[in-house]
């Protein structure tokens, strides 16, 4: 309860530096480091040790002084929050190069996410398997989310094609998706949309370009 | 002179906004839209409108009462802002699923983002060329940087080899690296780095998933 009350204070900036956090810790946790000050974590994340302070107590993680903070207790609070404390299944949608790409990513089923379909039009590669994943047609996706319990879906098709699959896709039980076409998608019957912007990340490198 | 004492003040998470500004005002425009209030400009940006004009003012775009914004006026700002008044010549490294839907994804080079080489070490694509674009080996890096202006590298390489492979890079003359290995890199001799984050993403989309 207790921490539903905290959650829902935590800003919007808080939330996205969260997996940074967790990058670091979990890298720090590797290397049999058990606890750090605000003061080291703060060199190692390029950002200020107050600002740390105030992220963590937001969790409810309140370091001791002259002690610092005990990383696994951290990084246990940090995956509850980014809900990283659970499985998810997923199913890619369109695999083409992008799509192939995200398949052979280890790191995924690694933090609990893992591919268990693949859907694409191309007959050739239709019930054929990747990685141990079956390929299916697109018109067994209604079958197929029957018979399995899907969390996320993830995008990688045309842009001609998005708006279609993403009404197909709305109908079934999923949480959540992983957008990575140029096209927009409003978060719609409580589905979660988060959206990958390879453009706007190049236009960030030109705007540092630049600077 | 005054854009520069502009330029200077205007935080991280206004930078972040300019994308999407960009993208939606560029949208309008292409819909044939000459100008918007903050207000319409707010309904579609999902931001308030007292948000939309402290960014805007950030950059000396100053909307009129009664009237809006000029979008012509406010995406030529936005572009000078975000260095898209000028052309980038990249390269990729690492011909790999990944590399390959970079390279097929259209949208660089209309934004002026144009790859110039691919570097790989499979010698049985070497020689060989994409949608125009030749394939180099590894090795003809250093006489390939000496013959043509390269702006900005990038990097879809194993996570093995990431830290080798930039420490070449940084010999050169180069702005900027867009990495998309798990390695982070630090930004060093004034080259900007900017990082693409899937697994963050990925995250951020758990974190919705279960709020």
């Amino acid at each position: 309860m207790k921490k539903d009350k905290v959650k829902k204070k935590v800003s919007n900036a808080v939330i996205k530096r969260l997996p940074k956090y967790y990058k670091c810790i979990s890298k720090l946790i590797d290397c049999g480091i058990e606890k750090i000050s605000s003061n080291d974590l703060s060199d190692r994340m390029k950002i200020t040790p107050s600002q740390i302070r105030q992220d963590l107590n937001n969790f409810g993680c309140f370091g001791t002084q002259g002690y610092g903070y005990e990383l696994k207790f951290l990084l246990y609070e940090i995956e509850k929050i980014l809900g990283l404390d659970r499985k998810y299944n997923m199913i890619l949608v369109g695999y083409g190069n992008l799509g192939k790409a995200l398949i052979d990513y280890k790191e995924f089923k690694r933090k609990g996410f893992e591919f268990k379909g693949i859907f694409d039009i191309n007959k050739e590669i239709i019930n054929s398997e990747v990685n141990g994943i079956k390929i299916y047609d697109m018109s067994e996706m209604e079958s197929f989310m029957e018979e399995n319990k899907i969390d996320i879906v993830v995008l990688t098709v045309p842009k001609e094609v998005v708006n279609k699959i993403y009404l197909e896709v709305l109908k079934y039980e999923i949480k959540g998706v992983w957008n990575y076409t140029q096209e927009e998608l409003e978060p719609l019957n409580g589905i979660k949309v988060e959206q990958v912007h390879l453009m706007e990340s190049l236009m960030m490198l030109s705007y540092k370009v630049n600077e």
